[in-house]
């Protein structure tokens, strides 16, 4: 099949090739076999590239496709996205009500870790990760519903904590993952602000005015001093100075979610932390279910995120346009 | 008075002068005179001396005493410690109900801003954070009730997050605060496992068996790889390298708890929290109240740290034992 591969030769260049004779993923008991419809580029795909987790193979894990195979015969035919974690099954964690497997210490993850993943015709998943795509919601805004999933996993730390929603919270960073959270916590209800550095991707994030709360967006060095002390800071800019803005923001006893895994070592003064008994939060992924509700019911549109498209005999040149400083969403189109 | 004295020409020489001219503070509205009679060197005395918070002053802020004069007369003649937060007493900070004023914006803190210090013969602070020493509770062990406050305060983010308490818990460092922390949590019922590099300090630990649990001790290259995994990891090292190693050590969704405020920046790759979800909880002080009931009720019995006192006349020297690499607790004799 044709697909994008990683290998060893495709890192030391930086470039990863399209082939055409992938061997097809082949189905395990109680998986499904997917036709990819469309993926997205995910930051993680670029750094995967780079050389992050040792991968080689196929990757992409934002997919939207259609199930071929399955042991349940009525997933057959049905329009799907998948949870990207897929658990042994039957350990503590993956027992887990909401995110069960998430921390599977044998989990594969899709096009992450030890499974192959969506830049291809085909792949396989556990039939457990499946969430049916509804007629009303199209695969251009489905192939959101795993980024969707973590940005709305943001605030899951507080129903953990048994706390209340944050009526605030300030969003650092404009970029596309950014841009996510700050709508997925406006659909909430959190009356939210994105600060980034750059004014034509803050309008975008105004403009989406659809959901219940308006986002309201600064240029960094505009932020009112009024704004300090939000009970919700999320660092989404990937940058190092990212965090400490974070903690300079936060309110005492507040929490700072880190959402992007900055590849490189952090310098930084976690004195702050201490003294204003900050909670620091690591955020990964997120209930998909919840994901596609939320996309379903039209609270979040990501089209306006959508920059550019290329076909999988392309997806090449779309890992390579991702890549490019302040990219926003790329998508490839599979059939 | 005398006492020890913190000024610029200390700062630049590294060492605090003893003087007896010091004016005895003044008791404002709804403060008492409290006259000290023992208190303790804490690491942090030893970083304002070198110039942290810019303080200049009298330090010290572990310290049991006898109130002297007060608005409200109940308290005159009374052993007392202190909650060290002296907040405005009217925000929203100061009106929770537990741990009121410990982010008050406008607070003083005994002996580290904007409050004389206990360094000293005299001392005044507000009747509310008062706390009455009970008559079966000596000195010695009482001037520990700050100090034990903050250790105990570290499974208070499990109660924060509506969480039971954490079954076991993972000290790492084997210094005085690492020490009292065990010591805390086992005493609350938790199975504590205390890591550090001196044996004969471990043994202090393990030999503090009069609390309900006992505390595990192991030399840090001795840690078996089962203990991994821990619901609770405390970094009490200080060192530069303790939160890489507490996140090595802590299971998926876990919590860390930062209590050491590393003066200097820390590199650290900040990955692992955000792929195993753990939270990073800075830890600063506790409940009062409720260390002097620990303490009263023998759980936890502090007097084997006290590795040295001196006369307040030679406090300096005091001061420059507590530097000492390794020493564990100074107490100052002021009455």
């Amino acid at each position: 099949m044709l697909a994008l591969v990683l290998d060893r030769s495709s890192r030391s260049s930086q470039a990863a090739h399209v082939v055409t004779d992938r061997p097809a993923p082949e189905r395990g008991p109680g998986e499904a076999l997917v036709r990819v419809r469309v993926s997205g580029v995910c930051d993680t795909d670029l750094q995967l590239a780079r050389g992050y987790m040792n991968f080689e193979g196929v990757p992409g894990h934002e997919v939207v496709g259609e199930v071929l195979a399955s042991d349940d015969p009525s997933w057959k035919g049905k329009r799907v996205v998948a949870d990207i974690n897929a658990g042994c099954g039957t350990c503590a964690d993956c027992m887990l009500a909401h995110g069960g497997g998430h921390h599977c210490a044998n989990r594969t993850v899709l096009g992450i870790a030890g499974r192959s993943g969506a830049f291809a015709e085909l792949l396989t998943v556990p039939e457990r990760c499946l969430v049916a795509v509804p007629d009303g919601l199209d695969d251009d805004r489905a192939v959101f519903a795993e980024p969707l999933a973590a940005a709305l996993h943001v605030i899951d730390e507080f129903e953990t904590i048994g706390a209340r929603k944050p009526e605030r919270a300030i969003v650092l960073g404009d970029g596309k993952l950014g841009q996510l959270i700050a709508r997925a916590l406006a659909s909430q209800g959190v009356a939210t602000t994105l600060v980034g550095r750059h004014a034509h991707k803050l309008a975008l994030a105004a403009s989406a005015g659809s959901s219940s709360a308006r986002i309201e967006t600064f240029l960094e060095a505009d932020l009112p001093a009024s704004h300090r002390g939000a009970p919700l800071v999320v660092e989404a800019t990937g940058s190092e100075g990212g965090l400490a803005q974070a903690l300079a923001l936060v309110a005492p006893r507040g929490t700072v979610v880190l959402k992007t895994t900055v590849a490189a070592k952090l310098t930084v003064d976690l004195a702050p932390l201490v003294i204003h008994e900050v909670r620091l939060v690591g955020s990964r992924c997120g209930d998909m279910e919840r994901a596609v509700e939320v996309l379903a019911s039209g609270a979040v549109d990501p089209l306006p995120l959508v920059e550019a498209r290329y076909p999988l005999s392309r997806a090449d040149e779309a890992l390579a346009h991702a890549g490019r400083r302040g990219a926003l969403k790329v998508l490839i189109d599979v059939t």
